[in-house]
């Protein structure tokens, strides 16, 4: 089943926005089974549209399109859409109803032309509701092949997909299970990790297909396991198959019940759980081989894993930085709740306050430098005692891109980590970029943490 | 003058990475007059890849490809590229001693046959020698059209696009003066912003587009301004023109020198100086409308603009924070250099520290609660006073998206600025979204100590 992606609009075509829209829709695409050929960015120009509506028909069976459907440009768009099926556009009742629902939310009680002239759609088309904008969603289909045409606001489209647009394609096609799950790992290289599970990716399970997905702070593995293959025939013929009477077109047109679904789930649910036993098998070899870089077996990041440990075993934490300044607090608090184990940090940046605040000894510091074992655990332990918390973190390093000697060059980094008996340091030499340092600095403190605590 | 980007690879059809580098190329391409009509993603696939190849030359003038050129995924892509262009592999000697070099640096003596493949390009392109990479990057012409085909790998493709490709192409064709120059707006939303500047958009000067940048943190606006209209000749036209004798096609080959340049600077310095003239009209006008949210007249963040007037000025600054939870200092030591004016922090999360860290009033936090005026002014004057510093930075609000309540609903935010001699707060209510309201509250609070210096 393949599928194309079409984004209209000068936004991208000028460099103003990065096109984040198609990854997601991508990723949602996959996870129902649904392959994607091509992704186009297109200017709103009628000729452009039709030209690249008519090439993608040509290659694909399902076409999903993204903006030119703004209060502002809805025209070209439209229009250029009623010319491709031969439509015309007529007042959509509901959704002006919706529009005007929703401007009222907004404080403006009376509908301006502009978005009184979204509530226009072609005659010929089904419109999926947009409850969270003023654009509805067309979902026309023509030599059977679908098209949805979508508003390219990020939360508007998402709802919009999620909600409806997968739904439906589940239910017209026959689509492979699929079964996704997503592995958080840190701390290590992506070359690196890749040469670690050579040989285990080669023997990986025939169904199973791995992403590494890697971004500036960890790499997430995600694994997808295929069912059968998907039936190949047309969209006509399965809906020749599917659909015995008039009450499932109208299903296929408008809202499906429950025992279409029910049918396909009962025949679907052992295929899904053996294929989550496949992935599980194949987690499990993985753990014996980076036991201390898997950070989650799902998509949270090790600030949140750390919150619940803490949060279950209802344990404190403080922490006391001076090259990560503030960044490991700040991941800490990005976490909805974590005021119920964090209490607080000292950022102590210049020397003076590492003696003044944290009780540093100040000759330690003069003996052996700001960035050393000495004065990091120094700086754990008295954060911990003055704090009254269980378990503490503290950073000195030389973030860069100056402050590097012989001895000591850019990226080197002491952590170290205090419990009531107990402290632990370790030093690590990073690299040049300043931020990249901070950053793997502050997740490398976290992940040590984790497996203090763990111990 | 028109272009097209085609990218390939599988990552972008799977949902595995985000396309980045087309918006950076189109950006660069706009900086020196040069469109964008189209940009398409497709696979690693010999007829994907001819017909997009055939379909682009069509519409395009420049076609820039990125991608598919990996060590272990070169073969597909350059047999296509051959059977496009026709042409046969060759060994590029020149690559191949890069490509050793590059190996050496990165502690690799022995060369394997898939490095080794890499040095191999078409016979008839004109090869730009791959600095930061094993991938060559292959420069054709066919049919008056341009074809540079690119690694994917950001940084190499960066390097590539700005030191060779567009100095050789503005060599090529006679392209308008363009001049950018991006003025930081902050703490207003775009839409009101949109609003206010609505009559002083309209009367913009016909040289000049301007667009939105829009980020969590901040908006940008870029203005361009455009010199005459390029030349619409083709490029055999143009090259009759520009290219006297072979010596110069030589050049067009491969680096070229300054005469070719100097006349050309010659007659556009005078344009340039005036469009840079009108921009800077217009930036006085828009001074005059939104004197409160300029932040920066360059790419420059509050945090570093604020660091630039704490350094000048030989002032310090310390932090105390509550809902913003560290980001603040985290965003000040995100600055190189920022030990010279930044002292450090206290993260008072939990109220106990508030008082037992800040001298908060114990009683004032119980009388009008954390997220108060008395409390967050006592954190920004007690931190100032034990840090010793010039100015400090207070936060202490419900970031949400628990702990609201009637009378302070997630989003109150009380921000403190203080000097020796004064202290001045602030209320704001922000949204609801966790995330946005500390980026905010941080961003925000920045901004209040920039007015506060400069008033």
């Amino acid at each position: 089943m393949k599928s194309e992606i079409i984004t209209i609009g000068d936004e991208l075509l000028i460099g103003q926005v990065i096109d984040t829209n198609s990854a997601w829709i991508v990723e949602q695409l996959n996870t129902i089974g649904i392959s994607v050929y091509q992704i186009t960015s297109i200017s709103d120009n009628r000729q452009h549209i039709l030209t690249t509506l008519e090439e993608a028909q040509k290659r694909a069976d399902i076409v999903l399109i993204t903006g030119g459907l703004g209060p502002t440009k809805d025209d070209i768009t439209k229009q250029t859409i009623c010319e491709f099926f031969g439509s015309k556009l007529t007042l959509h009742q509901e959704s002006l109803s919706l529009i005007k629902a929703l401007l009222l939310r907004r404080g403006i009680s009376e509908i301006i032309e502009n978005n009184r002239n979204q509530a226009f759609v072609p005659d010929n088309c089904t419109v999926l509701l947009n409850h969270n904008g003023t654009a509805p969603c067309m979902w026309f289909e023509k030599n059977e092949k679908i098209f949805v045409f979508m508003p390219g606001v990020p939360f508007e489209m998402k709802a919009i997909i999620s909600d409806q647009i997968l739904p439906k394609l589940k239910t017209i096609f026959r689509l492979p299970e699929i079964v996704h799950k997503t592995i958080h790992v840190q701390g290590i290289p992506e070359a690196l990790l890749a040469q670690k599970l050579e040989t285990w990716e080669d023997n990986l399970h025939k169904s199973i297909k791995l992403a590494y997905l890697p971004s500036p702070s960890s790499i997430r593995l995600r694994f997808s396991a295929y069912g059968n293959l998907p039936n190949t025939a047309s969209l006509r013929e399965k809906r020749s198959n599917l659909i015995a009477d008039e009450e499932t077109e109208r299903l296929l047109h408008g809202v499906y019940t429950e025992p279409v679904e029910r049918v396909r789930n009962d025949k679907q649910n052992f295929e899904k759980q053996s294929l989550i036993e496949i992935i599980n098998q194949e987690i499990i070899k993985l753990q014996k081989i980076i036991p201390q870089n898997i950070v989650s077996i799902d998509e949270r990041k090790i600030e949140e894993v750390i919150g619940e440990i803490l949060k279950s075993e209802k344990l404190t934490i403080a922490t006391a930085e001076s090259c990560t300044g503030g960044n490991i607090a700040s991941l800490i608090t990005s976490v909805s709740g974590s005021s119920e184990y964090f209490k607080g940090s000292v950022v102590s940046y210049a020397n003076e306050i590492k003696i003044q605040e944290l009780n540093v000894n100040a000759q330690d510091i003069e003996k052996y430098g700001a960035v050393s074992q000495q004065v990091v655990e120094q700086m754990a332990t008295n954060v911990r005692s003055k704090f009254n918390v269980d378990y503490s973190i503290a950073t000195s390093g030389i973030a860069g891109p100056n402050g590097g000697t012989a001895e000591k060059p850019v990226g080197t980094v002491w952590i170290a980590i205090a419990s009531k008996n107990n402290v632990y340091s370790e030093k690590f030499q990073l690299g040049e970029h300043r931020g990249r340092n901070i950053t793997r600095a502050s997740n490398t403190a976290l992940s040590m943490l984790k497996k203090f605590i763990n111990d």
